[in-house]
């Protein structure tokens, strides 16, 4: 059963766990990158075969397979799918950016321009857990954005494609799709082969294989975040339903052995009847096995002595999701200072986050609340400053600018900047 | 003398080089990061000792020491940096952004909140390379970020800190000034020990053991990007003065013999004169060995057919700083794709950047600026979504969640959305 604790004040750290990521598989990784830079094509196919289950004929999948089999998918599927998306256009369309002009006396212009990235690649992993959902929230963000390019990837199991991973693929508007995954799969992107384009930014979840491959190709092209397990924070009052707390620490649970799910409340009512509900859920889960080893492993029930006190320690750990199922959630939300994505009042189950509301669901995770953002469209673009200054005005600067230079023992730019006066009246 | 080439199509990789970044110190900094966060103060004071020339009697530099030290500043300069603040004040106000809210019908609220950080930490390296001006191109976008804490340290090298760079920090906005350096100072800003207090993001420049740190510790603490060598691309038609544009070049040579100074142009003739006058000029720079070192070995002078070729390598070349010394600059801009920072027209130095205009200087380099951005008040806020689905809306969506969660095999996803809809109408 889920352990209950009493927080009273004191050290909180003792109250919570996090489960490190896991030891390196970096020599393995870093073997696979540098033969698939130096030998191409040919490397990538070989490790196709050996980790994928199947040598595909190319690394591209031709568009007509590719929509063919987006065919095959559940057309309720893709009816909810198209509607997600519907959603998630919504959202991500008040995030577009413009950028702005600048103008300061005696013929100044400053300004930044806002533009998207060329090629944008779209890692989704394959096998069992193979999640359109993931699919719409990362390609739609780079789409708003304008990008170029959009590319997927994802590992051809015995040789067949998901279904409902393309047609995903399809409604969000991908423009290419590559049957590859694994660390090979992200080296191939990131310098490209005969047949991969070399892609700007690769974004997406993976194993820690694929995990390690986005560290160290870094630079090379840009990433996302590294996510870490899966987390979930509900704040709860003595008004909440033991049965929808319960249901929605369990939704997180069910992910994965190294979930966390963690409830605080100021009700010590509230807190038996939802480990007394957990335990009843978990037992008619499909996924109980997993879900309970989290729960009993990372699970956290506290009471604490008022919500204050759960608000405070819940912007100590900055979860990737928090649930505030009170009275007057509105109320709390700008005390919220840490957090990944906020689901406000009872009724609004973190599931509906997951796939519906439009908000993305690629959040940070690891306490990465204190200083990283949600996937967005700021993602899929970058910005590139310009400065414009007349020949009087770069005159009258000349020697304000040599004066800082010289004091930085940086001659060449003082002269630089004094070769503007010259010639001036 | 800087070599000149001819482009005339192909290949043009062949026309560049990068250098890359030294090999790892990977296993040192490694040892140090885990000094700091398992023994704290001990072993970041006995670092200092060590690394920085001199052990502190505390990490953090009292208030009115570091004011008192600010005072013996040079005047001058401290009436050129406080004009420059004004400027890179009003850049980076323009980049400020609010949060929004998306109403939808049934009682469904969605938004995001742009929050600044709670504590930003610059590392600012000490010795002979003490730039103030980095001290205001990272605190002042933090400050107007609205960052409730900045932090800056540095080495007190030889038990003494630069009173150049404690004014700027003092103009700039910072809150406390810690003297410390190294990997050990940014291990310490990274955990926390018993008196530096723990950072949720750590910016500036560094050697190679700054930056190997800030890799290592990126997860634990935000980062901003790490930068490599220094890099201008100056674009110049037959109409730029030469002298101009071999100043500019050699701005960037001074700095660093890894850095790389190209100029691209239609001009056979501007190309040779330059290359003459980069001699000339060379010969009587203070910091000549590294400039001609940097020239020699990572300089060029291309002479292209004409100047849509010279944007077109430009854009694969993605390079940190870009001039246009061309005729009409401004019609040039739309097709720039990828640069840091671009700077319009003859008279428009770098230098004008660096020092001045009020643009960043801390910019995308090595080509990551085809993703990457100039460092700005964004990299001092996050971002964190907000839900509302009122107990209509949730029960209205539940079934369709519940369908696309279940194709995914997640059901405690499911029920937890279904959850929602018992007991409604």
């Amino acid at each position: 059963m889920t352990q209950i604790s009493y927080y009273r004040g004191g050290d909180p750290e003792a109250l919570f766990r996090r489960v490190s990521p896991t030891a390196a598989v970096s020599e393995a990784v870093g073997a696979i990158v540098d033969a698939v830079r130096l030998r191409g094509d040919e490397a990538l196919l070989e490790y196709c075969e050996k980790f994928d289950g199947g040598r595909p004929e190319s690394p591209e999948l031709p568009k007509e397979e590719w929509y063919a089999l987006a065919d095959q998918a559940d057309p309720k599927l893709v009816a909810v799918m198209e509607r997600a998306a519907e959603n998630i256009r919504a959202f991500h369309s008040m995030q577009r950016r413009e950028g702005f002009e600048l103008s300061q006396p005696g013929g100044i212009r400053l300004g930044q321009r806002v533009l998207p990235l060329d090629r944008a690649a779209l890692y989704i992993p394959g096998g069992t857990a193979a999640y359109p959902s993931t699919v719409l929230m990362n390609a739609i963000p780079a789409k708003v954005a304008g990008v170029r390019e959009i590319i997927m990837t994802s590992p051809a199991k015995g040789g067949q494609m998901n279904p409902d991973i393309l047609a995903a693929a399809r409604i969000a508007g991908v423009d290419r799709v590559f049957r590859m995954g694994g660390a090979h799969a992200v080296a191939a992107l990131a310098y490209g082969t005969e047949s991969v384009p070399r892609a700007d930014k690769i974004v997406g979840p993976g194993n820690a294989y694929v995990a390690e491959a986005k560290r160290q190709i870094f630079g090379q092209a840009g990433i996302d975040m590294i996510a870490g397990p899966s987390e979930i924070l509900i704040i709860a009052d003595s008004g909440s339903d033991p049965t929808r707390v319960a249901a929605d620490l369990l939704s997180q649970a069910e992910h994965d052995t190294d979930a966390s799910a963690l409830l605080l409340t100021d009700s010590e009512a509230l807190a038996k009847a939802v480990a007394q509900e957990v335990e009843k859920q978990l037992a008619s889960l499909p996924r109980e096995a997993i879900a309970r080893a989290s729960m009993e492993e990372n699970g956290r029930i506290i009471v604490t002595e008022n919500l204050e006190q759960a608000v405070s320690l819940s912007n100590l750990w900055a979860p990737e999701h928090l649930e505030l199922c009170v009275e007057d959630a509105f109320s709390l939300l700008p005390e919220i200072r840490h957090a990944g994505s906020v689901f406000l009042g009872r009724s609004t189950a973190e599931a509906i986050g997951d796939y519906w509301a439009g908000c993305n669901h690629t959040l940070p995770t690891g306490g990465s609340a204190r200083y990283a953002s949600p996937l967005s469209v700021d993602d899929f673009v970058k910005k590139t400053q310009h400065i414009y200054y007349s020949p009087e005005a770069a005159a009258a600067a000349a020697e304000d600018i040599a004066l800082f230079a010289r004091r930085e023992g940086l001659e060449a730019h003082a002269r630089s900047a004094l070769k503007r006066k010259e010639g001036q009246a």
